[in-house]
């Protein structure tokens, strides 16, 4: 079938042939922080297993399995597998990881404490029964990934037009996966012996029953003979869908196996709800089920080896191999690969002239559909591990068990670094610490209730939620389908904002607008003497905005609304309001957050430098730079040091014990400012003119900004105590859920549970 | 109470001083356009007269009542009342224009053709009996304008806290307001000597019935004993909330009226629903009655007169006059004022001297108050009057019937210009002609139909619909509460978009993005021989987009991507779609306009050359400039001429006969475009795709563009025969509704169905 090369080769084609859709599924046992197997259940915070599209428990209450969605790349895929780690390691006890190796931990000495996954559904329950007595318990405790593999739909199209052999495209379509599935299946040692990683086993997983067991390092277990396969008894031919189906019916039907899922292959063919269904709608997907989890990743497999396989899978389409006969091809792949997973580690394989004749081969066919230069490398990089089996997996894994370290030791290490990891910067998310942190957040808790999380737009911050059949979309994770249209251009512009507000009769600040600057100056004695703001109509980062915070003589008004007519043609002239700024998040008519921003400081403790300090200070992981953390570290630039001349001070002062310094005159959290949580001790009255106001403007969700002159004084709506000074539809919300200072308010949480109120936690 | 015009004249009170709220109340007889009374009824497209806020009938069904929301300057109640009269005057028969005197047109001879308004309202039509009754038909028929002024409420609260007289806020704001309607009936004579016009009556209005009859044109029948005034007993004091209280409910109790509303006086005190609610929450505002409609007006007063107005009601407040007896004051005034009324109106007026001395009294209060220059320089023009009768407006109706016009003729032509400018640009709307068409169109549907309008923001598009209770934002016409918050946000961004509608299973245009140009250029292959489009992922402006129509070689395919990444980091590179494009316009489900968009051209006849037959299609009234039309002209500059010297041409060329040539490639409205509505040609399979395209978007309101390879040929969501290329948020409106060819689709009453279902038509 010289003929399907040729194809794949075209120009319109070849392209296609290299798109890719992958789901992982990855299985690791929960253990505690010395390497003992969990004795908790399966954590709460993670929603009910019933529904959990991401985040499963597979034979075991300790054995975690998770599941990404469908993704189109390997980085993509391995961002998904990140977060569900990083949710997962989160969510569980303090004192608990997950165990990185595929074969697992010291396991009980009796049965009855390896606990069956407590799932709701009894059948579930049932069936983990019949493994348990089938198969034993032990076997069932080993982990590894799962490799979902589809080629792109137009693909099996535009080759089923190329070909004349088969009539419909279902069938043609099934021939393509039945192909790669036979030659994974014949070539499949190759994989066990670059990415096979379970080379020894922990106590516990032989039993005397076992009447044999390795008794050297192997290259993998767990894709030997000794580890999770079906019996002996078990045979299923891959020549025909036909033969396939018939196959593992008839073991059912005879009592061979308990259910079609029981059928343990290295591939399946998926689609559908049943076998029969690949014979109705054709094969829609493979699930290539033989790979052991990487205990060197800190996700269980590496972003290189996820495209590898890919570009394998792509060989074993291209390969041409159609003159063997299909079971002849299995039995001996079979064979092959229980003799590579039995080998030593750290010994040549017998197949090495094979496996570089594959590389070889993979190289050939990258080339001639034209796959970049990156690619062609990649596989190159696998070439040398046919030469020096130190560099496998396994081979690695025993080198080091040779130098010394035992397998436990090196898996609790492993354990405990990825746990550390994951709970290093709580406030992003593994895979998607580019966006911003409120999105990084709201995935982390989207993911932890079991919503389906899909990044629409990474760079936009562009979420698809879904759960159950409802879908909501959101950006920058404030921005949802809770509010209508109208209420961000509302808030947008500020006029309108503080026209509304005045109507409904919350206090804002009064000012006028002007067109001409001749109108503007005659109005100056409207302004009288108190504090003043004039500023252009439409304009952002303070350009052109003047404060008179005691009001302004003739001439320096005259100036003022001079600068302001340089950037705009209308100029708002507005009374400055006195008092301490609070942002106050309202989310669903409830007030979830009261913030106090203040602006960079260091307090004195008699001995530091002010340059300590701010060291000092810097240290909190909370801070960081470039908006990847809470909070900004603290700079000492220019205008830090002329802040500080103004008062006296250098950076090598010493300060008093309990002297505060202030290193900026702006609050903004963003130039190194506090941000400290007030909720709790604010009056309520304060709340409900925030909630008012924020209804008055038909908002959902909203961080509307209060200037107030005494926050022990309790206010009403008509009060001179405060004035709204603006309603933002994008508030940032990580500063309040990782404030410097007070509680925390996970609004993230208050989000989805506005939308999805059956998860409300 | 030297000590009000001190306090008056403060820092932070002048100003206050200045700020007003008024509304306008304005009669017209609705007349055919040889100026007979019609004899048709109230508009049936204005809504219903039960609850139209702005558009009502008065006595007669043939006496449309304009009322204005209030407004903060004369320049923005005018903008009201324009509106309003450009919406009667479209509304009404063709045949109908509304006559602009006060004096009623030629009255029919018997009494029972003049027809008492229709309303719904039984007691309403028995309360106009009773006047028919009371008063006379033809007394009644009678127009005029009624001004509402209030004084900013901050004004009342800082002189209040200024005087030690008054108790409480309210009795303190009665007595202003009772100061200044005493001193406006005591100098009324001022303003019916400078704005009555109302010097002679049509047949009809005097019969011989009536005693006595002016022999000689007068300043202001309207404004004299033969106006429209209360019976002789009818004398209420003005001295105190009281005393006019008392009076007005004894005169009801006596019969002497049959109800409150029945107290005809030039000044009535507002505030509550009944007169003795004026006693428990005091005077909220004045309504002045006694100005005349001025006929050289469009819309029946001149901004100046309305802030000269408000002048003169502030110095009615300023004016020191409390030593004299209230009800004196009245009498004299009321006395004054008919005789000023009665005079010749190019005689000098007997009180001349206490004119100029009012005029010198504004100035002084003016200065001291600091109104700016041109306030000044307004109520200077006024002075001239007193010594040249002429200038008054009755004084030049009556230079004008001395030069040989007749009343009769001047009304008559006077109404029809009206009538026609009202015509003349039927998608603009008076008052808001700077606004975009599609909000001014928009605005004239909500007010026909009898939606409050306040324009929120002008420059923002911005507007606040209310009817009833309830509160409706629209911004651009198009942008509603019906749509969520998450629409836009995905309609803004293309990549999200493409992904929605193509998850939905429509037809998008094929591409990827890239992050490299090295990616993008090793998938040279991917996009073939077909047509590209290689542009930056988020720019506007075409800049940086290169198309190929008929696909690339390699060289063009890398200079493009070259170019596209100088924009922006990610490049898309997309399949790019033959056939034409359409506009289908969806609003709740429903495709309510499908338009095609063709370049400027035009089409020979033989003759004209190519100059002579772009200025001939530029003659439409639907081609404007700077998107003041629907359409704009179509230029002759260097684009242009370029296009037609590649086919051959200059613009002195002669086109033959039929012969059609394009001006430019693209085929946007703004540069010259035709619009063509096709929506009833269109099969109802690109309907259904539209419709269903935006309803997977979300969206209630959407300009989707399809690009189709032929319309004749049915598709559906599957087909290739189609592309979505866009989904607009803010699609424009007015080019629908007045297209160059084609039924007009009035998608602005589609909002309006969509925001306030009860009003649909």
């Amino acid at each position: 079938m010289k003929t399907l090369q040729k194809a794949l080769s075209k120009e319109g084609i070849r392209s296609l042939f290299k798109e890719v859709r992958i789901g992982l599924e990855k299985e690791s046992q929960r253990v505690t922080l010395d390497g003992q197997l969990a004795k908790s259940d399966h954590p709460e915070t993670l929603g009910c297993r019933s529904y959990h599209p991401s985040i499963q428990t597979d034979f075991s209450e300790t054995q975690v399995e998770l599941i990404t969605p469908v993704a189109s790349s390997a980085r993509e895929v391995l961002e998904y597998l990140a977060a569900n780690h990083e949710v997962v390691l989160r969510s569980m006890n303090k004192d608990e990881m997950l165990w990185p190796m595929s074969m697992p931990p010291i396991l009980p000495e009796k049965d009855e404490d390896i606990i069956i996954a407590k799932l709701e559904r009894f059948e579930d329950v049932l069936y983990r029964r019949y493994l348990a007595r089938s198969y034993g318990k032990r076997k069932q405790m080993i982990s590894g990934i799962h490799y979902n593999f589809e080629f792109a739909p137009e693909l099996i199209t535009k080759l089923f037009k190329e070909q004349s052999e088969f009539a419909t495209l279902d069938e043609f379509k099934t021939e393509v996966y039945l192909k790669v599935s036979r030659n994974y299946l014949r070539f499949r040692w190759f994989i066990t012996y670059l990415l096979g990683a379970s080379p020894v086993s922990e106590a516990g997983y032989f039993t005397g029953q076992d009447a044999e067991v390795p008794d050297e390092p192997v290259r993998s277990i767990r894709n030997s003979d000794f580890g999770y396969t079906n019996h002996d008894d078990v045979f299923v031919s891959y020549k025909s869908i036909q033969d396939y189906v018939a196959g593992i019916e008839r073991l059912v039907d005879q009592g061979i196996m308990s259910e079609e899922k029981e059928f343990y292959s290295p591939v399946r063919l998926r689609g559908g709800k049943t076998v029969a269904d690949l014979k109705a709608h054709g094969v829609q997907y493979i699930e290539v089920r033989n790979i052991d989890n990487d205990p060197f990743a800190k996700y269980g497999i590496k972003e290189e080896n996820i495209e590898f396989l890919h570009f394998f899978l792509m060989y074993m389409l291209w390969l041409d191999n159609d003159h063997c006969e299909p079971d002849e091809l299995i039995k001996k792949g079979d064979r092959l690969n229980n003799e590579v997973a039995l080998e030593r580690p750290l010994s040549q394989t017998q197949y090495a002239e094979e496996g570089l004749s594959i590389i070889n081969g993979m190289l050939e066919m990258a080339e001639e559909i034209q796959l970049n230069q990156s690619s062609l490398e990649l596989i190159e990089t696998y070439r040398q591990a046919f030469s020096e089996p130190a560099k496998t997996l396994s081979g690695q894994l025993v080198s080091l068990f040779e130098a010394g370290t035992s397998h436990h030791e090196f898996a609790v290490a492993k354990g405990q670094a990825y746990k550390e990891s994951a709970e290093a910067k709580p406030y992003q998310l593994a895979g998607y610490r580019d966006m911003e942190l409120s999105t990084q957040i709201l995935m982390f808790d989207a993911i932890q209730r079991g919503i389906d999380v899909e990044v629409i737009d990474r760079h936009d911050q562009f979420l698809k939620l879904k759960f159950n059949k409802e879908i909501e979309y959101v950006k920058n994770a404030n921005m949802t389908s809770r509010d209508n249209y109208v209420v961000p251009l509302i808030m947008e512009n500020k006029t309108v904002t503080k026209k509304l507000l005045a109507q409904a009769g919350f206090r804002v600040p009064q000012g006028k607008e002007y067109a001409s600057a001749e109108d503007a100056l005659a109005d100056f004695g409207y302004f009288g003497q108190a504090g003043i703001v004039i500023k252009p109509k439409s304009t952002n980062y303070g350009i052109g905005i003047s404060i008179f915070k005691e009001g302004a003589d003739f001439e320096s008004y005259q100036e003022a609304i001079r600068l302001a007519f340089l950037e705009d043609s209308e100029v708002l002239v507005e009374e400055f309001l006195t008092g301490t700024e609070y942002r106050f998040f309202v989310i669903d008519n409830q007030v979830k957050a009261i913030l106090l921003r203040i602006p960079a400081n260091v307090t004195g403790d008699g001995k530091q430098t002010i340059a300590e300090l701010v060291a000092a200070k810097n240290e909190d992981p909370l801070r960081g730079t470039h908006h990847r953390a809470p909070l900004e570290q603290i700079m000492l630039g220019d205008i830090e040091k002329l802040m500080l001349s103004e008062q006296g001070y250098t950076v090598d002062s010493i300060l008093a014990k309990g002297e505060l310094v202030y290193l900026r005159e702006n609050s903004n959290v963003s130039t190194g400012g506090d941000s400290i949580d007030v909720t709790d001790e604010f009056d309520d009255s304060y709340k409900k003119i925030a909630i008012e106001a924020v209804a008055a403007l038909g908002a959902k969700i909203s961080g509307i900004d209060l200037i107030i002159l005494d926050a022990n004084q309790p206010a009403e709506r008509k009060s001179c105590q405060y004035g709204i000074i603006e309603a933002n539809f994008n508030p940032a919300m990580h500063m309040h859920v990782y404030p410097f200072k007070g509680t925390g308010r996970r609004l993230t949480e208050d989000v989805l549970d506005l939308l999805y109120p059956e998860l409300k936690k």
